[in-house]
């Protein structure tokens, strides 16, 4: 394995390994990505997979045009990925329902119906009793629920899997099971010291999800990050029970190929505790339940946890370090990395490579909460 | 391995291995058993392991007097198997509550703590106050409970695999993965037929717990047994939140060692499907919390399932077969057969070596239900 | 549910998957599928799913024909299951090496070679310096390999699984973990007796793998069957390290979606003991490295067992029951069920509604061990 | 939970939780422990659980003379800590072999028999014959063993559990899944920021295995510590093959309670990778059938890796940091932090406490290897 790389990443969960397979798709550049634990072992496989563009954002803005921009490029991405590595990441394009269970959450989602038309995205306002047509085993109390049709889903592990993949068959390296650990920033290029010893990059990209913000603080920027634990468990059933995603009172069922059923997340802010709480299982049942009573008669499958990497504004941090030329950043993506990890991939290999012109990123920029600027 | 056995048993659950860890304790009799699946795969390692001889019987009976009996021999017991096998059963003497959530709970409580005590077997009413000065962590919502301090519990799938062990140890030959598909008797002796090839015992014993009426089935012999079907989850904790055992609604709490808690168990007669269903988890969490609301924040560990083997009145079959002299039958323990275990072993490895009178088992005889006897 | 079909398969298998999803693809029939452990969880999960229609067949012959044909309906099966279920069974067409460790199997693999030749179908010698420019991983010390383009693989379980949720998609019912324990045969269908009560069929058939010669016996017909152990491993890389399947001295390398390598399978005949040994995990990595030195650096994932139905002959039985004219047989397919499923599946189903002559299948008939005509 | 203790120990692994509990023993003091993961679950759970006093250490010396104080101290320590905490840590006193399979290995095991006799430890050389009848199942190809009657072996993950609720009965605070980040040492007291805020502990003590010599860098003390990847696989019997430990040419045999056999375990120095790869299952099985050739029909268990904590000569570090007075190290006891565990407990909290000279430790002294002292 060499030590010099144009492009070192840290972090081989879905953003780095996004990163990693455009550079490599659009380039000869050398790529190495290191991960300290497993390829895609955190958030990047503890995700459901929707595909939220609209069922998470509620309000315009540059995150709800990126959203609806990524989100248009799974169905090419799909063919692509397979055909490079020959994994299925499991695209499902049937669509998402939100569910109002009483008068109140119905008008809210009539007024979210009109907001997504108004911004001229497809959504559609469904009865109770058309519900019931569509999904017939959903609660016969819902009040209705807002469709939105563009709305799909993947299997995120399979999706970090196939990035991580594709990138290597195209040419990139990969290095699990060791840490970056510091930088040695020069007039050129990054050394990046880790457990298996010192690499060089020309270029070097933070993508290592929530524990980006200790790197970020090693290289003198504060760049606030936090970990929002969420539990999900599935359940799995001989016929599926629902075949699009289903969200109520923020809980959202995820039918996944083969009749498993994901159902997720809690939220709890500010800890790293990986535990699984029964209180976490409680909650996702009963919640799950009041939405699609027939869950009762699923099959325990597994719960997991894990820890999306939250920012004070709720926009992910993409661009360039603001102190050193040579260094990136694309971390903060919350509960919409899976969602947004083609466009950040595409983004930041084209910035990388000078296509990109950093303004475009500006909403995004990582030192937009550095105590210069917030001073200043 | 040899193909002429004195004592050949069907099935190596809890009950077929107490009997040949008997058997070989007190004869030279040479020992094979038998088991289709694994060594204590089933209704054995599925149990909690409460040892409830109070607990689970509010009659005075045979089985009451028997359950006090049998209860009585683990002290002992437990050390000797530690002596033979090494293997720690993790006999735990910390008694067991039955908790009240309401008056009338209450009431029924101390009518059968009045009950015990009448039949000479310790039981006290415990109020509300003074039960959380013993066990700080329960509801404060519970109006009190009955403390049984002599119904104590065990690791189930310990005690099966030290009886197995021990009986191995002292000179018992196993078979598993072989299942007894039928029997050829003699007159004198009984000849097994299994996937292994034939085996011949000058006697032989059923013991497959809820198996055992189809194999009865195969001896001319009606005796039904039905499974009932329970769940169980249990969660770790860094400290203990309970020292005894706590029951309280047809749910039972049990505190393992190291910080363990196994809650059970549902109940659903009639059939064998081993799924854990979403339904048994929210059961089980939702009446758990109850009692002890602290189990919120217990980590997730399993769920698992078992089946009961269930008789027409309760009571086990435990004695000679009506037609086959040298045909005897342990099975249908029900919710017991832990607790039941030592006594069943010596019991009938006494009937098998001829120094236990048939009569003394008499309400447990096996042919109770046979269709001529039911004639009458 | 209801207690009277069309059809009734004794079997949740690939086998009787198969049967009731050509059954409902191409009829009305209602058809009900009775399987006592979990759908598709004996020897239908533990293959590797090697398609090896040419690879495990080396003498000409009705086998030989059938599975050719079989493996030609995988690439629209693969598109049509996909549709209709939205499971992707991993089909992989990228052939398959037996590879030569030492002359003496050079020379037995190139009169193989001719043999395929002879018969119309591909298969090319490869040399030693060739084949590691196709497989650059191979151990150097080999002296070539047949290749076989066409011998491609699947994933067993998604297989198993897509055809019993399109089949369910179609109008199936299943019912697990629920044991055919009896069978009442009148004059005209098949009362079948279960741990869940009695069911009624027109016909029905058993398709139980191993198990089905007990199914058999109880209706009369002798039908031996009898279990060839398999164990298997498989091992996890960050990239793949073979793109063809490569069989070399009884162990065959499957890569698999995503960098899984599954390596089997041990022989082990008459025994049902489900326990992985070390003996036979020595035995798999040793001859692995053989042909293979990287899976040294392959990451330990998991290994398991599986009971392969053998029969006296090594063909399956397909076919009409003998004595009785509603139930119908389809067992036996020993290594190559995974293959045979599709077509076995096709003329199970045309038999059953009467669009295939009986006599098409007379090499498989299922009598053809019966006492009377090895008498007669 | 307080932010103020009078020790807080960082590393919740073996030697955290024994220096909690022998402090909780024996004093008043406050005390929290801080795990970055969860409770035991990096070496100490790893472990093979030998107490090799002797068979461990080949030359006299400070860590010989430790060793074997530490091993006594196990009779009594087992019998304590079931009582405090219920867990049996499954101390068994059976003694070790090592086995020589040819006449070199002879040679040197004698010359080691007499050197332990010298040392006036027990020790004895028993012929291949002996052997045999000690130990009946291993190879007959044994030319003798090296008896080491006092070296026995605990199970090491329910040691240390038993050493953290013990610690917590007696009133220690545990925080799991908390990282100690930095530290702030002012004139009087430890400040350790973590993910979970900041902590002051009248003094502190670095336990945390391998990753301790980063955070000793964080504190200005250059600590050599890095890791030695061990992989390790279990086998289970239904009745237990050897009664001993078992040592032969850098692989052991550990027979644990019930049947189960630890195998470990491969040697791999400098990287962090926690891959079980499918090399080393081939060498660990390969050597274990030289000495035991039975292991063939062990049941596969399970495989797992651990990182001893290696330092440049061997010895642990233990004692005071060498620029913080309130500052203290534990770390870095490769093979024998099991074995070590309970004297280093003991005599931490002797100095913690004040009640042991720092003189006593000197040759464990943690800045042996500071770039000052090294200078000179």
């Amino acid at each position: 394995m060499p030590r010099h790389y144009d492009v070192i990443i840290a972090g081989g969960g879905i953003i780095g390994c996004a990163i990693a397979y455009y550079l490599r798709k659009h380039t000869e550049y050398t790529v190495l990505v290191i991960e300290k634990n497993r390829i895609g072992s955190e958030a990047s496989s503890a995700a459901a997979g929707m595909l939220g563009a609209q069922a998470e954002l509620n309000e315009a803005g540059p995150l709800y045009t990126m959203a609806r921009e990524s989100r248009s490029l799974f169905p090419e991405l799909s063919r692509e990925l397979k055909e490079i590595s020959g994994i299925d990441i499991e695209f499902i394009d049937k669509g998402l329902f939100k569910a109002a269970k009483n008068k109140k959450e119905r008008l809210r989602l009539q007024q979210l119906t009109d907001f997504h038309n108004d911004n001229g995205q497809p959504a559609e306002w469904i009865s109770g009793s058309e519900l019931l047509k569509m999904e017939p085993m959903l609660s016969k109390e819902l009040e209705g629920a807002m469709y939105l049709p563009k709305d799909g889903q993947v299997n995120p592990s399979q999706l970090t899997k196939a990035f991580a993949q594709s990138a290597a068959k195209l040419g990139a390296d990969f290095l699990d099971y060791t840490e970056a650990a510091g930088f040695e920033i020069g007039r050129s290029g990054i050394g990046i010291q880790t457990s298996a010893g010192m690499f060089f990059g020309e270029k070097a990209v933070l993508a290592s999800g929530v524990w980006t913000g200790k790197l970020a603080a090693q290289t003198g920027l504060h760049m606030p990050l936090f970990p929002v634990k969420g539990e999900c468990i599935s359940l799995t059933f001989l016929e599926p029970v629902i075949t699009s995603t289903v969200i109520s009172d923020e809980c959202y069922l995820v039918p996944k190929q083969g009749g498993r059923l994901v159902i997720g997340a809690t939220m709890e802010a500010g800890t790293y505790d990986r535990k699984v709480r029964a209180k976490g299982v409680l909650e996702l049942l009963t919640k799950a339940r009041e939405v699609l009573p027939a869950i009762e008669q699923g099959e325990w499958e597994k719960a997991w946890t894990g820890f999306r990497p939250q920012t004070p504004d709720g926009l992910p941090y993409m661009g360039k370090h603001p102190y050193h030329k040579d260094l990136y950043i694309a971390a903060g993506h919350f509960r919409n990395g899976i969602l947004l990890s083609p466009l950040t991939g595409r983004w930041m290999a084209e910035l990388l490579i000078g296509n990109l012109q950093e303004e475009r990123l500006k909403e995004f920029a990582p030192d937009r909460f550095a105590y210069e600027k917030m001073k200043g």
